[in-house]
C-alpha cells in the first residue's frame, strides 16, 4: 500500500467529480488523490469564509488533522477541531452532546460550515451534529475509508447509535461536498479496505456490469491500492449512490432500498455476532452470497451468478459462507428485528444478473429456507 | 376561569380549522372546546392505526393524559406513555434521551406517530425526538397553553436548549395535525394566560388590525377566557402563523422574521434577568411597547401608534416598560449575543401602522438609542 512514495515518479492522476442531482441541495462528490490539500479551497469556492467546524477522531486526526488545518488556514479559515474517539460505540449521544458543546462554546453561527473527517462514525455523528445545530449547519463529507467514500459520506444519512439498536436515531441532511481522497487509503488497515471492496462489488451487482467485470478483471490492483484504479473505483461507486439518491433521496421508494443488496443476511450476521466478529463489508460479502443463492431457489437468476460474485469476492480475500456455528433460526430471528421490516415482510433485494436487482418481499422463513 | 360549569347550558361552540398549506407537508390546525376527545379519531383519519407515542409533562399529564388516553383507546390505539419534569431547565438533551430511550425500548417502528400533549417545552422536545427517531416519525402537536397554541405547535420548529442559549439545536419537522383545544386553557394559570395574550396583541400588530381593534374593543372577555371568543382568537393567530409559515417555512426570507416584532428587546430582557423575571409573553409585551418607539424614533410610524399598544396590553393586565434596574448598554449586549444577529446587524421588526410592520436592519445602539 505504499504507493505514495513512487507517486513522484507515476503520472498524476486526475480527479473525478460526480454531481448528486438534487436542486438546490445538489452538491458535487470529488474523488481525487491528495485532494484533502484542496479542502480550503473548495470551502471558500463554495461562499464560506472565516470560522469552520473540523470534526475528526483521534487516530484519524492523528494522521490528517494537521494537513486538513493546513489547507483550511491557507484558504483563510480558522477551524475549531473536535476529537471525537474511534470506534462504534462512541456514536453515540454523549459523543453528539460533547460535539454540541465545543463548537457551541466557540460561538459557531448558522452559516459556519463542518467538515467531517473520518470514516463512517465521524461522518454519520458529524453530519448529525450539523443537522441540528441552529436547526442545521452546512457539512462537508471528507471520507477517509473505502467505505465512507463509496457509501457512507453520499446521501445525506446521518446517526447515532441506541442501545436498542444502530442508526436508530438521526436525520437526513445532505452534504455541501464530498471530498475524497483516495490518498488517505494508503493509512487504512488492509482488512478494512478489503472490507470496504464488498461494497464495491456489490455496486457491480445491482447497477454497474462494467465495473464488476472489471473487478473480475483485476482484483490485485484493487486490492493492492493502485491510486488510478482506486479513483476509478470510487468515482464509479459514487455515481450509482448518487443516482440512487437523486431518484429516492428520502428512501421512501425502492430506488434507494437496492442499495441493501447482501444487507439483510449482512445485517443479521452482524447483529447476532454482536458486531465483534466481522467487519460491516465482511459481513454483506456474506450476505451477497446469501442473496445470490436465494435469488437463484425463487428462480430470479441462475446458480452461475452466484459463482461469480463468489470467486471475486473470494480472490479479494473476503469471507464467503455463514460459520457453521450461526444457526438459520437464529439469523432469521434478527431479521425480523431489522427496523426495514413492515408488517413481517423484508424487501429483499434479489439479483436477476450482474448489474441487475430487483425487489421481493419475502418474510425471514422465506429467506432462511433458501440459504 | 371556571367557565366549563356552564357550557352545558350555553350554545356549543363550533370549532375552526386552519390550513398551512405545505404542499406534500400541508396540515390542519382544529381549534375549539373539547376537542381533545378526538385525537383518536383524526389521528385514525390520518392513517395511522395501532402503537402511538403520548409525551405529556407531569403537570399537564395529571390534568389530561387519562383524557388523551381514553381517547386514543377508543380510536383502537395503544399510547406509549412518556412523562417529562415540567419546565424550561428540563428542555434538554438529557430529557431528549429519556424520550428516546421509552420509545425506542417500547419497539416503535417509522410509522409510529408521535402525541406531544402539553406547553412550548413538551411539544418542542416532543417533535425533535419525532424529527430524529427512527430518521423522522410523524407528529402531532396537542399545546394545552396559548403561547403553544397560537405560536410553538404550528409551523414545525423543534429544539431543545444549551447552556449556551436557548433553542440551539432543532431541526424543522411539520407536524401532521396541530389540535388545540382552548378547553385545556381553563387550567392554565393567570398569569401564563395574560403572557399568552401578548402574543396575541403581537399577531394583531404585524398583520391583523381587525384582530386587534377586537382585543382594543373588549379585552375583558379575553382575559376571563370566553371560550367562543378564545376560539376565534386563536384561529385568527393560527391563520397568520399558518400564512406566514407557508411563505417561509424554514425561516430564509423575511416573512418569518415579522414574528419576531417586540422580540428583538423581549429576548434581550429575559436574557439579562437571567429567564426568571419575566414570562416570554410578559417581556414581549414590554418589547414591543419598546419596538413602537423605536419605530416612531424612525419615522416609520407616529407615536399614536405605541400608545395603542400600550393601552391594549395594559388592560390586559400586562407590564409595558422596562424596568429601571436594567440599563440600555445591558440590554444592547445581550441583543448582540442573539444568535439572528447577522454580521453585529439586527433584522428589526419596525412597526408602520396596527396591521403592518417592516423589517429595518440595526445595530443594538441603534435601537437602544431610540428607546
Amino acid at each position: 500500500m505504499a504507493w505514495t512514495a513512487e507517486a513522484a515518479i507515476m503520472p498524476p492522476v486526475n480527479d473525478e467529480t460526480v454531481r448528486v442531482e438534487l436542486g438546490s441541495r445538489a452538491y458535487d462528490v470529488v474523488v481525487g488523490v491528495d485532494v484533502l490539500d484542496t479542502l480550503g479551497a473548495r470551502l471558500a469556492a463554495l461562499g464560506f469564509a472565516g470560522r469552520c467546524g473540523l470534526v475528526t477522531s483521534t487516530r484519524v486526526g492523528a494522521l490528517y488533522r494537521a494537513r486538513a488545518e493546513r489547507a483550511l488556514a491557507t484558504a483563510g479559515f480558522t477551524p475549531v477541531v473536535v476529537e471525537i474517539p474511534d470506534g462504534e460505540e462512541h456514536k453515540t449521544l454523549a459523543t453528539l452532546g460533547a460535539i454540541f458543546d465545543a463548537l457551541l462554546r466557540a460561538g459557531i453561527e448558522r452559516r459556519t460550515p463542518l467538515v467531517a473527517l473520518g470514516g463512517g462514525v465521524v461522518g454519520d455523528v458529524t453530519g448529525f451534529a450539523a443537522a441540528t445545530l441552529l436547526r442545521g449547519l452546512p457539512v462537508v463529507q471528507v471520507p477517509t475509508t473505502l467505505l465512507a467514500q463509496v457509501d457512507a459520506a453520499i446521501g445525506g444519512k446521518t446517526a447515532i447509535d441506541h442501545p436498542v439498536g444502530k442508526n436508530l436515531i438521526g436525520a437526513f441532511h445532505q452534504p455541501r461536498l464530498v471530498l475524497a481522497d483516495v490518498g488517505t487509503l494508503a493509512t487504512l488497515p488492509t482488512r478494512e479496505l478489503l472490507a470496504g471492496l464488498a461494497e464495491v462489488v456489490k455496486y457491480g451487482v445491482i447497477g454497474d456490469a462494467a465495473l464488476f467485470a472489471a473487478l473480475e478483471r483485476d482484483p490485485d490492483a484493487v486490492r493492492t491500492g493502485d491510486p488510478e484504479r482506486l479513483v476509478s473505483i470510487v468515482a464509479a461507486c459514487a455515481r450509482q449512490k448518487a443516482a440512487v439518491v437523486a431518484a429516492d433521496e428520502l428512501e421512501e421508494r425502492g430506488e434507494r432500498a437496492t442499495l441493501n443488496f447482501g444487507h439483510t443476511v449482512g445485517h443479521a450476521l452482524e447483529a447476532v455476532t454482536q458486531y465483534g466478529r466481522f467487519l460491516h463489508g465482511e459481513a454483506v460479502a456474506i450476505g451477497m452470497i446469501a442473496a445470490a443463492r436465494v435469488s437463484a431457489a425463487l428462480g430470479v437468476c441462475d446458480a452461475s451468478i452466484g459463482a461469480r460474485i463468489e470467486r471475486v469476492l473470494g480472490r479479494l480475500g473476503l469471507p464467503v459462507a455463514v460459520p457453521a456455528d450461526v444457526a438459520p433460526a437464529t439469523l432469521a430471528g434478527a431479521m425480523r428485528a431489522d427496523k426495514k421490516s413492515v408488517d413481517g415482510r423484508i424487501r429483499f433485494v434479489a439479483v436477476e444478473q450482474i448489474g441487475r436487482v430487483r425487489l421481493v418481499p419475502l418474510t425471514a422463513q422465506d429467506i432462511v429456507d433458501r440459504l
